[in-house]
């Protein structure tokens, strides 16, 4: 019989994912390397932070794995509503990727594992795409890889998933979804299946990142007008206002004194906000906004 | 015997001032002129959105007047803890300007009264310089505009405003002041005087805006090299950070489903991050950075 999986082999695992993707977009970027910054925290654990900069399809990129434990935030105790002693172990993998060009979408997964010193542990993650500009076609292979991995552990998973990140990739005060959605969930836990079974899901989800994006970068050379670029500065700023005013990774992250560098390493070289911009009707910009919405059957 | 002062001579003052502060600006820029947006809002009341775009000075900037009434949100309901019948009226002008040159700080602005259907009143309001690159005699010079109009209010206000702004203007997770302060206020009632005598003081306030940052600006024809845009990028988006993570003007609009396009006309045409950017030991990059601290005094 198989050892029982515990955190060490969760926190493996994850770092394992990291150095994979890794690999994975430094061949897909073909020019450009990631750095690495390895990190401590005060009070526990730490991690290893990888950013590229300037490649030849990434702008800015950050594939972020941590490992992290001790006593439970204050702010997530009261969360939690737990007591004052407890601790917690935390370890998962977030990615932002922002290219060069408008004709590629921004790309995001988190993957996560959070267990408290009561016993209580839980699996969550997400994996979503913000294309600048909205093609439906390439929207539907999205969701079929994200469908695909999901149907294997569970059928009604993708459904509920999908519609669970269409209402947290949400910019409330816009009324306008971050992009095309993906898969979010949060609290996988024993009623759910065994640590093996959702750590093989979060690794499986990890795993089908850089195929469904390869897929997604097929315009990275076609050639762009300045007015798709502004558009993209654009979307980008929507980008910055969800992380900065909703993303809960982000908002624990600033709340708790996490690493300022490798939690907003999510925001781009540049982002652009103009007063009341307007789109002409019929345009492309005026049907992805038209698209940022929830429900939408890719 | 004067008549009291009322809600509708607070709302004109306020407006007044929105109107003396644009000819101000637009006198001070020479070239560009404010766009004017008017708007109502559904529970009530409405404002004056003013927008300069690409000026000569002043890359992007908005005055902004409004005086809303109606139910009292309820997440302003949960912060006063009163009760559900209960009715609002406010009234301000909110200012940021973005100037185009690095060389010339960015500033903020904003006054405003408030009322609830108890009977209950205050006017709160703040004024504070970004320098993209700060100067401690220009810092000086602004601290002394401040520190006049307060003190032909109270002789303890100004020192104490000054220390309000250095704890309010904070970005908590950087570690570091927005700028080089200002003054900040709130919740200035009865027991600190009339309304004639608050009014009097916010609009003074008001006032000093124009001759204030007239004198900031005298750097706007410098030449200035690409290393010093970039900064000035960089410190835009610290700038993007308070607004969205902490501002409460900010938050509050966004949560009470304002005008979005109203409030967030403070974050600027462009704005960069970059990942753990680092400044030369001894540049005048490297002396703003230390000089983003609380209780300097300029």
């Amino acid at each position: 019989m198989e050892p029982p999986v515990e955190r060490n082999d969760i926190q493996r695992a994850l770092r394992d994912l990291q150095d994979e993707i890794c690999r994975g977009l430094e061949q897909l970027d073909g020019q450009q390397r990631f750095q690495e910054d390895i990190w401590t925290r005060e009070e526990g654990g730490g991690g290893r932070t990888r950013i590229m900069n300037r490649g030849n399809l990434i702008e800015k990129g950050g594939v972020n794995f941590s490992a992290v434990h001790g006593p439970l935030p204050s702010v997530i105790q009261k969360e939690f509503g737990t007591s004052n002693n407890e601790t917690f172990f935390a370890s998962g993998v977030s990615i932002v990727l922002h290219p060069n060009s408008p004709l590629v979408p921004i790309i995001h997964m988190n993957v996560r594992y959070f267990e408290l010193s009561n016993g209580t542990w839980w699996f969550g993650g997400g994996i979503d795409l913000t294309p600048h500009y909205i093609d439906p076609i390439m929207a539907g292979r999205f969701h079929q890889h994200l469908r695909n991995v999901c149907d294997r552990f569970h059928p009604e998973w993708y459904s509920e998933f999908k519609s669970w990140a269409d209402d947290y990739f949400y910019i409330t005060h816009r009324k306008e979804t971050r992009g095309i959605g993906g898969i979010f969930f949060d609290k996988l836990g024993a009623e759910h299946g065994s640590k093996e079974f959702l750590l093989d899901f979060i690794i499986s989800v990890g795993r089908a990142f850089v195929p469904a994006y390869t897929e997604q970068t097929g315009n990275r050379h076609m050639p762009f007008s300045e007015k798709q670029k502004q558009f993209q500065l654009l979307r980008r700023g929507r980008y910055v206002e969800f992380n900065l005013v909703y993303d809960r990774g982000t908002k624990f992250g600033l709340q708790t004194d996490g690493r300022i560098e490798s939690i907003l390493m999510s925001l781009p070289v540049l982002a652009s906000w103009e007063y009341n911009p307007q789109v002409t009707p019929g345009s492309p910009e005026h049907f992805t906004l038209e698209n940022l919405r929830k429900g939408l059957d890719w």
